[in-house]
């Protein structure tokens, strides 16, 4: 009895990364993909769930259009960073999440941000999206997780 | 024997949540209330651990004064924003943090924060905050959480 | 059978925290810092994973140099929250991350973001970082750990 308590606990939780994406800095969704790439690549399941100012980065063009921002506090220009990340073999963002899909990620859309911005379905990239849900699908997710992270 | 270890090590992770509120910007109150909320309607215990600029929100008045700062930011005026969250059935942070504490929330204040602030107990909210403590009290909740955070 | 698979599942999760220190706002380095001694004081392992603007802290001379930035949003002067921090037994960043490795916690260095940014290891603080590394470093560590943060 004891031991079937043990396995379904160890069964609850699987080998998952869960990470609510907050932000839309530039250099934070880079983060945020660059770990869920590399726990996809190690065998990890990954979900994102893109909320708030991380939202807007799902919206069409959203994800390499705008200003570098804060990247260019590394005091470098704007061509400088292409050309390094280039030679490092760090991918734009677009294809670094259409990779995430690729390599089996899940996209979580938050409809609590979408109702407060006035966003529909059709504003954002819908190819890219698994579910637009609320917090209880993320706790569910996370519940789930063995790491937790928020961006 | 070593059916017993076992046992106390799933013992010891409780299906419980632990986060450190260190921002004390609104948008990720939210977040930390939106998810804290969520996570006890799903029957899992919560602790919201409040340092730094976080722990300014449990000063009196502090939680809906002021002004929505980067809330701006979505590009929408003021009275626009309240209105849309009326809409989508978000609270006030007054509000939230009070169903938080009726769910059965558990909010630790952090003393090192209010001892380099100045801070006196009398100053915060201490109808919400359960304990006045340090970082080891945040850590014994975190070893015992199967999900942790810092927002 | 079982129990030998459910036991190398135990195995497989230490007591351990990893911690992703993203941002190089000083206030965030205290944050990470101040968890990661505690941590280890409380018979954790901890393994703290500098990238982006974290990095730049572990630069020659980057821990204790340059402005409080954000702490001034206190509403003190330097010199006024130098001294409370004093009084409250708050070290410097300097003598903290010193501790931290007497403590036995491990520094490791994103070497992608070296890549980007021009950042040799003599330029870094080589005695405090025990490894340069990628994100499946990263990602290794916190598969084996209970807790992890990004900061």
């Amino acid at each position: 009895m004891e031991d079937k308590n043990m396995q379904s606990l160890d069964n609850s939780k699987k080998n998952k990364a869960t990470i609510i994406v907050h932000s839309g800095d530039m250099d934070k969704i880079y983060s945020a993909l660059i770990v869920g790439n590399g726990a996809l690549s190690m065998g990890m399941e990954v979900s994102l769930y893109f909320t708030f100012w991380g939202l807007q980065r799902l919206k069409k063009g959203g994800l390499d259009k705008g200003p570098l921002s804060k990247m260019h506090m590394f005091g470098l220009g704007k061509m400088m960073i292409k050309k390094r990340m280039n030679k490092a073999n760090v991918a734009s963002l677009d294809k670094m999440i259409t990779d995430f899909k690729e390599l089996g990620g899940k996209i979580l859309a938050c409809d609590m941000t979408m109702e407060i911005m006035g966003v529909k379905p059709e504003d954002l990239r819908q190819d890219l999206i698994d579910d637009y849900c609320a917090v209880g699908t993320y706790i569910q997710e996370a519940m789930e997780s063995s790491m937790t992270l928020f961006i």
